[in-house]
């Protein structure tokens, strides 16, 4: 790490934890730089990356201020859920999603797709062409079922920033996290069990119970606390579930991190009850409060949590790398991991060692993560522009993706084929339950914005606010 | 296609269809260049390759001949499997087998894999290298659910040569047979429900068989016929048989091609009991035989054929590129496709695409055939030469593994826990079957032929008879 992205981060965690308030002055550049003995110019890269990040402001001839605090939309309200284990639908909605070819005309606000176009990515490509040219040709072979030895070592070197020591033996890599949270449900769960899911939740984890003929009970979730322990406590009471998926780091969809405490005592409750947790931590190291918060994983003593985690988000998802930590179930995780692929392409496996051992991973974080929580205020604003006053919004703590929640009866899956005409798409609520709840929110992705995306949002807003017109045009003839 | 090539092909097929008998003297140079209006060194070329194969041999002065028939080894008999649906154990087996690590002092005689390290495949790496530095990042990004759509359409195009007619649609592309299988499986089968195997079967098929809570009702099959179309018959008379899972060209482990008419009658079996085939051809494309047998898929009028095949064996199983046509499962497969991995690996289809349309594929392709066979021949030398006479031996048709039947009372598992001092690994029968049986069997793969590696088979064989003289030595005393 350079001399100014240290500074950098103790500066943000100075800012992030309130010693430094909205619109205070910072330190000038001089004073600075004599407090902490650098030199005038580390100290002007730090500010510049901090204002970057839109943390800080600089004022002509003032110096450098705090941001003043954004206004925070309103956010959501916890979703209301069946009170019962459901099978799961939506897998038509789904699949248009995900079989949609990336199409340079096509604005795709609706995937999960992080930025691949950062110049800190490059030595990734660079790798990619270095195996291919070693003349041993290792990566032309079998992998082992656990995964390439060297990946292995620095994924177990990279969690200790969410406070897990692991071994490289604890580590299985995976075809993408995917493949990590399908091994992990049926690891710990039969066909026909129950497994307790946030709510909203990723519909890749949705799809995974339908496939393997497990019903989900689904949990109410805040966009600001996450998931209702005491909800969560109840169902344990009522229902035999196996298991509980989460996503408590950079929440997908809603954006959210649980608190440590309420991690913590989410693991109690899983200890009480003898189930396994399911934590998919792929947004975790896009997080934008630094040092990244810890897993449920790092304070997991007797291996009942299955991490399930992949560079998808953070570096590329084309490549197809994740891995789980399977925990008490390591056995049947590799059992499951050999009969759905076998072994993980051995390829890319070895690229993204060497970016990682080379020491490009931190920079590539560190610029992600400014870009994202930047991106998410611009987008943000955006909003507040261009949709109905009644739309509530999620205040994501990392990652690239916001939850939007129009007025009770705009049709978001409507929507959705209407934008398909101007090439926009996004991702209707409904595939985020299991019973195709949420049908009046949207997922959109701010991983990268620039005017085009800007515009986007904009007719995003507009045909929102134009279905709302249309209703009241409709309604109040009735009413009339 | 060369002209040679051409010539070679058209000579192979003479001798194997019998036109020319063993030990026939073949056409002079100067005869066959007039006959063909082709150069003497084209006719030459064609012999040299021939001759590389060890289907012909030169004898000074006296021209070309086809080489004596092979005193063929007694091929091992059918199996005895049970009469009624079992369970799937030998996972510790299958999993010593497939966690180690490729290991340049180990050799390695166990294990399906190809020789990656022929000059043919060097267009592949190049490929490889390039599609790293393409500007548009498309290898970073996530694929379409199916596969990319260029390397859908060249394995439609190559499908012709086993007489498919397929449209790139009609394919998903997978992370590597193994998770073409597994889909397959959960896609015609509920956990619980039967799947018909050949015996021996491969043991990834065995192991989803597991996985999925599913039952295998293994039916004998004779190394030289294949599957008992008799057996198949009555067990699909007797039990609810879901899917009848088959490897019928160039076998695994045992090395036959069903012929054209079993094949067709293995359909109309599966027509009359309306179950599913899956097809598993990853040896496919390695038939010695040119041009290469036709699959059951061929012929499939209404869908129930489920072809799964790969790059693995072809070309590099690093690269773990599959494929699955699922017929009329295409909706269901694309769902197993969606949670087992979301999408396959970008970035190795691309240059598997490039590889096959700029024309490397084919020229490939005939190389490993030829050393293939050659191999065989070699390695059922050495095999003669040093294990017991009473060793039975399977007479593959393609691919690059022979299946070798011990006296009765010889543990396989036991021999390959020997050789690991001697840094050599053998595939134990017991691995092809449900219950463990073949315990007296054993695979060796001779995909590379060389001094080491004939020496190593020797040590198996020495291993054997030794094994054997002990087993004399404690029977004597006992019956004495």
């Amino acid at each position: 790490m350079h001399r100014y992205e240290r500074l950098a981060d103790h500066l943000r965690e100075r800012i992030q934890t309130g010693y430094y308030r909205p619109a205070d002055r910072l330190p000038s550049v001089r004073a600075l730089a004599a407090s902490h003995g650098v030199s005038l110019s580390t100290v002007q890269h730090a500010y510049h990356q901090l204002e970057d990040a839109q943390l800080i402001e600089a004022r002509p001839k003032s110096g450098y201020f705090v941001s003043p605090q954004r206004e925070r939309p309103l956010l959501p309200p916890a979703g209301r859920t069946a009170q019962r284990p459901v099978e799961v639908s939506q897998w038509e909605q789904v699949r248009e999603g995900t079989c949609v070819l990336p199409d340079a005309s096509m604005h795709n606000l609706g995937r999960g797709m992080p930025d691949i176009d950062a110049p800190t990515l490059k030595p990734l490509l660079r790798a990619l062409s270095r195996v291919s040219r070693r003349q041993d040709l290792i990566g032309l072979n079998y992998d082992t079922l656990h995964g390439r030895p060297e990946l292995r070592e620095q994924i177990a070197r990279l969690a200790t920033g969410h406070g897990c020591r692991l071994h490289p033996d604890d580590i299985v890599v995976t075809t993408g996290c995917h493949e990590a949270i399908s091994i992990a449900m049926r690891a710990v769960c039969e066909p026909g069990g129950i497994i307790a899911v946030d709510s909203p939740s990723f519909y890749g984890a949705l799809q995974s119970i339908r496939a393997y003929g497990m019903k989900a009970m689904e949990i109410p979730t805040d966009p600001d606390t996450g998931i209702s322990l005491e909800a969560l406590e109840l169902a344990l009471e009522q229902w035999p579930i196996r298991a509980i998926q989460v996503t408590p780091t950079c929440n997908n969809p809603l954006g959210y991190t649980l608190s440590l405490e309420r991690k913590r005592a989410l693991y109690a409750l899983a200890q009480r009850f003898d189930v396994a947790i399911i934590e998919d931590d792929v947004y975790g190291d896009l997080s934008y409060a630094f040092p990244r918060p810890a897993t449920i994983k790092s304070f997991d003593e007797d291996g009942r949590v299955l991490l399930c985690s992949s560079f998808s988000k953070t570096l590329a998802p084309g490549l197809r790398i994740g891995w789980i930590v399977p925990g008490r179930y390591h056995e049947r995780a590799l059992h499951m991991k050999y009969v759905g692929t076998g072994a993980t392409a051995t390829h890319g496996q070895m690229a993204v060692a060497e970016f990682i051992r080379e020491g490009h991973h931190d920079p590539h974080l560190r610029r992600m993560r400014a870009q994202y929580q930047r991106n998410r205020n611009l987008m943000l604003d955006v909003i507040a522009d261009a949709f109905p006053a009644s739309t509530r919004v999620s205040y994501p703590a990392g990652g690239f993706m916001l939850w939007l929640q129009c007025e009770g009866d705009i049709d978001t899956v409507a929507l959705n084929e209407r934008l398909m005409a101007e090439e926009i798409r996004i991702a209707p609520g409904v595939m985020f339950s299991a019973t195709g709840k949420y049908r009046h929110c949207l997922r959109l992705n701010h991983a990268v914005f620039d005017a085009e995306i800007a515009h986007a949002v904009m007719r995003v807003g507009q045909r929102v606010t134009e279905m709302l017109a249309q209703r009241a045009d409709v309604a109040r003839p009735e009413t009339a």
